[in-house]
């Protein structure tokens, strides 16, 4: 297929790089040109505009947040220049609002919106191993069949909606931030009671917890090694403003996110917005008294 | 082994009855005598008072609280007429205070206290796959090691401070009060936005959240079936209460914890306290305004 | 002076009254035209566009909130067709992060800029007892002077940064909802021990709570008349934002007021946006089980 | 009238103090010997045992919790000893719980039992300025008239059920730390925008907080002069569980106080528990990542 791709953060260049692989030609194009490279060495085309890229059979994005996408012109100019019927598939987390408003905002210029945001971090991506949950129109949702199954293990369709699609990412990485949190408190209070952090892990991920969540967060919080990040903290905030922003629409209160939200910015007060975000258990580490160490 | 039993709730029955399954002499004591019955149709002596059970080579206790093991006289008159150098091999999940004065009385009485938590709701333990987290003297763990294999699939061993174990399992079942109210809050926010309990954990259960603690509460919470409890949402209250009790006394705030509490306290206000646990979601869903509705 | 008033609300007309009793010339702007009348009967003249008000030798604006500032056009075109020079006197609660906004927009276009926030509710305004919170350039605050003094009884200037007056006067509303979510929770739980809502709030606002924000909600929530509101609680849910949003804008946690977040999504899930804010203390009262009833 | 008086901290020595200016007899008891020495000096009568001040025509209390209360006897074996009739007037803060259950005890013991908590710190309590909030039979309540008037400005008799008495006190204590934690969250995000909190706290204390409690605290909070204590912070958290184990005995959630409740631990496990309460302010700016230095 002709694949425009907006967006080569990490996640984006392993996306992408997938698809190349599959044999679909890519038009690529990124805000600075460095993560553009490799993938032109391999084949990619390589524009210097969004608008250049917003076309093909079907265009991905991948941004990083809300702001990115109005900044790129992804909710206006950019739609209008866009081959009609094209399909955008987007597939960063973007907030329910904006997603209702771009869904309107295609449909109104004769393109098809997919939303389609993926679970997985940056190594998962590079093995196409993605979770993706994909809600758009029909015809669609068929249509990038051969996408996502280059670019994930499984695709799940939530129907003809695209802010399902982003209320169930929303809410999923709320679960995992969530799980984040209950590791750093189960820990700290393990530890302060002369429980290592790895025997409750390994006690609790070899039955209940048997789940990689509780596995590789608690690894990284057990030994405290929280860089290179695979998720950014500071982007972890954002994913938890999603969260309140999702309810607020909805008014649906939601206590645990309003905790996150504190700790999180705590966290990025003391300096670790650049670590990985299952550095929040340091803030639950800190609160105790616990003087931060190295490791 | 001749064992003593104390306390035949729905746990303690099931733990019993698998040790009449392996062979071991039973003396059975409950403060109400129906559900000795069965057991004693099975070759269990029943005996009227605690004191009669708190013998043998071992003794094990599962009652429902700190304040029934005061009552009973756990921690002071029955640990004198015990046989000297016999295990109390207790099972139930005591706060870690009560479990540091009774290791410190064990002692000075010349009796050997184990501590040694369950995780499992009554259908594992009839099973005889618990997990068991045991902290004691060594050899007291040593010996106890056919009763262990009778009663559970695994157990960890935490060394010889009994507290340690009451940790360990306080900090475990608070993960398992999290999880649940993260199902809670993060399906009341996808139902609001159209998506259903069920395919949203459909979709978190296969990847990253595909544990036992997600799947079982989830189906619950998503079909609303909290009756009969294999936990009774009230015991929750108690757990979160330990945790905090423990939290406290060793300086560590748990927020989420806080949160816990608080909304156990709502759900017993509102006439669900014998409901199982999992109907902490439906405090999510009532503090959304959506009306509780059939099931 | 001549005065040019864009907003004409319970709070606007009351203040834009005061102004022509004080014998100011008025030029008035509301969306809908009804609230202006009464104002041209006194001898303001009624302008049908927001350009036509926003001039003169000071325009003050008393809009909803950030959107309708925007939406007015007070963040970009309207400045440049306003008089060099003229000070814009922002009386309303905006964010820090608009207010940052318009004062670089002020100066770019050759306006001054001043915040003057204000405390009171309507009958407050009325009295032209108001306490004003002003920041701004200061010669823009010393012309103002007369203008302040026929709205406020005292009139605090904080400097020429007005983001500083945003802060304060979102600082102090998060204060205000504190202080009415404690009343809610303190007296739900006296009453719950058999103690009158009334007989505590007396014996607290007669010695360490003898302040208005106590005695006045406190008035409201023990006879639960939350009718008509003097400040509607949908309205305190975006204070709160606010709040939230200079929090994390400074990297500052706000526990209390993520607690006060939930608790009027709560309210406003339940029907009670349009009842006065101090109707949060129902919030308390249906979570203890408290069934809702009149009083 | 002669009086028995058990406990002489800060308070309860400021309050004999006051009896026996007023001219009453006082057969004074503490555990350490050194605080009666003055008082001694002034004609009091020492006792070395609990049961030689028990006694009299009203036994004045003023222990510091629940324990001392149960260790020194006044919920069993002192009770029996003590000349029936006699009106055991307890002024500490304790617990509804064991207000209920010590009314009930002294009841039996044919003693009447008075709760009479107060408001007020030492400094109040030297110059006789208490609050008093006193609840027991009719009669006691008549006959400890004076004891009242030598120590308080104003009794509020609230009935002849002593748990009311203890109800109100908890809270109205919750109340305080509310304000203490509030004026801690707002002076900070204050700060962080660049508003003092001298600034932030004379705006607001000098119209709707125009109360003590904002005034004092706020400048204990704005000086950051936490000693010496009027109040020790570790006592602070005290109270709080006071207010939470309230809140679970009457099914009422309260989340400020859980907020409290992490607040005030993580005060304590960063080794403020021996400063003034309104260090709780101090986690707040801890939390926004500001360096605590002397000021």
């Amino acid at each position: 297929m002709e694949v425009g791709f907006l967006g080569l953060g990490a996640m984006g260049r392993a996306m992408a790089s997938r698809l190349l692989s599959a044999g679909h030609r890519l038009r690529v194009w990124n805000r600075s040109p460095e993560p553009a490279r490799e993938l032109a060495g391999r084949g990619a085309e390589v524009v210097e505009e969004p608008a250049k890229a917003f076309r093909g059979d079907v265009a991905i994005t991948m941004l990083a947040d809300d702001a990115a996408y109005r900044s790129v012109g992804l909710a206006g100019p950019l739609l209008d220049r866009a081959p009609r019927g094209m399909i955008h598939l987007n597939m960063a987390t973007l907030s329910v609002e904006l997603t209702r408003e771009l869904a309107a905002a295609h449909a109104k210029a004769g393109l098809r919106y997919v939303a389609a945001p993926v679970f997985g971090r940056g190594d998962v991506a590079a093995a196409g191993k993605l979770t993706i949950v994909a809600a758009g129109p029909e015809d669609a949702l068929e249509q990038a069949g051969p996408l996502f199954e280059a670019m994930g293990q499984r695709t799940w369709r939530l129907g003809s909606d695209p802010s399902q699609a982003a209320a169930l990412k929303i809410a999923g990485n709320f679960m995992i931030a969530s799980a984040i949190e209950t590791i750093g408190e189960a820990t700290t209070l393990a530890a302060r009671h002369g429980v290592a952090p790895e025997t409750l892990l390994d006690v609790l991920t070899s039955s209940l917890f048997s789940a990689p969540v509780y596995k590789n967060y608690g690894a990284i919080i057990a030994g405290r090694k929280y860089q290179p990040p695979g998720f950014r903290l500071a982007l972890g905030l954002k994913d938890v403003r999603l969260a309140l922003a999702a309810g607020e629409g909805a008014k649906v209160p939601l206590p645990f996110a309003s905790v996150l939200r504190d700790a999180f910015l705590e966290a990025i007060a003391h300096g670790d917005g650049d670590l990985d975000w299952a550095a929040l258990a340091e803030v639950a580490r800190r609160r105790a008294g616990i003087v931060a160490g190295p490791d």
